[in-house]
């Protein structure tokens, strides 16, 4: 089964806390509800700039992003959690 | 009897939940109220960008998509249930 | 007495329950309140795009069209209901 | 005395209910405190396309417009009262 | 002392209620609290249109206007009572 | 120490109530809190239009200006309070 | 471990209180709960015009900056904290 996200969506594994690495990055107080590192699964159709020409994604299958605390849509595929977000809401690409 | 949505809105029929196959995708919390897995009867009269182009739908007719879990109109069209939603507001298409 | 909407707006008389055919449209719950089904009895002036030129209306006079549940305007011409709605919150043509 | 609107407002003279034709349009509910019809005493001087030209109006001294229920400013002018509304706010134009 | 607005506001001397003549214009319920014609002292700087060209006032100095009843901020200036406001909130230009 | 606002930013240093001059401009009622007059001290790195060009500041350095009641965020730096604002939310320049 | 903020994005880390000079910017009555004063660490994948360009950052890499009492994503990277905020929240560059 695959999932094709829409427009400037992007389908992240949230990483599970003891796949977060020691000295990985951790959101202050919400750690434990919440895993904040993900892996992107897959990206979007895109969105259209003004000129109608498709705006490329920052981030690519495999990345390791940081999720913002609030948004996005819990999935759950095959017994798995995902997370459907877009782009512009995830913080930051950890190298 | 046929409905032509209007602008980007797109004609959905949400699956019955015995038609959601095992190891499908369920939003947790309200799989049980409202399905999220729908598959789609008609798109709409397209949506305009600034320069009057109608900027084509990322859905077709058959596409089986991920519905969010609030948004969209209920209508029940010959006894039968149904969701008129803004192609926008899909979250994803199933593959 | 004639009626021109100003802009995206449109005339529209809601048809009575009785005039809903058998195996029709129904919104669930509020279907005995307000009726969802309505004809078109005419355009507006039409809404102007950024370059100055007027967007064409997806809909007509004659056509039957289903209502959002709100919005709208209800006015009584001749002791007659109708609706002024904007032709985006029309929600589909219904052919 | 003489008003001259700004921008795409207009002056409008709400009609006194004696002065409503029979069969004429009124909406429900709130005809008794706020006539609904009026005639257009003048145009404002108009408003700015993106490109920096004059829109011209839908409406002229003299039509008779349907006033929505709410917004607009009322003012008195030599002890007649009056509204100035936004061009966009207005209803239609009764022919 | 001089007061230059800045952008698109408006330096407006607000009429005394004894300077407002018989048949002028009330603006109904708040014209004892705040008096709603003044009149221009001096225009801004001037609001910038997209493509960077300023957008010509509509009121000019000396020019009697009709104020709204609520936005703008007051001034003390010489210990004589202004009004500071946006051109786009002034109703009309009383000729 | 020098500080840069950035954006549409102005850094303007307030001035005590000992340095407004006899008839001054003073904002009714809420003068004893937050005194309204400023001095410019330095202008941001601006603000782009929409085709990428600086927008060039109303206000420059030395400029006394009509501050808003509300809205800048206070500072302290050697110990001496200012006050960084956008420039759109300045009211007027004091010639 | 690195990390690459994206859009307009920067990732900057606050200093500690003992770090900051005598006679520095301080934001009067949250200083005890929030430095105000950061460093940048890194800029993020730029944010977009509307032409599709890249709007060029304000900030680099090592600049002090002033950071606003709201707003930002605080996260924890080995151990240390630190700030991804959007650069159009940044108040000023301390040179």
């Amino acid at each position: 089964m695959n999932i094709k996200p829409l427009g400037d969506r992007v389908l992240v594994k949230p990483m599970k806390e003891q796949e977060v690495k020691k000295g990985g990055i951790i959101i202050p107080d919400t750690a434990k509800e919440k895993p904040q590192e993900g892996k992107v699964i897959s990206v979007g159709t895109g969105k259209l700039d003004d000129s109608g020409k498709v705006i490329p994604f920052n981030v690519k299958k495999g990345d390791k992003v940081l999720l913002p605390k609030y948004g996005g849509t819990e999935v759950k595929i095959d017994d798995e959690d995902y997370q459907i977000v877009r782009e512009e809401d995830i913080l930051a690409v950890i190298e």
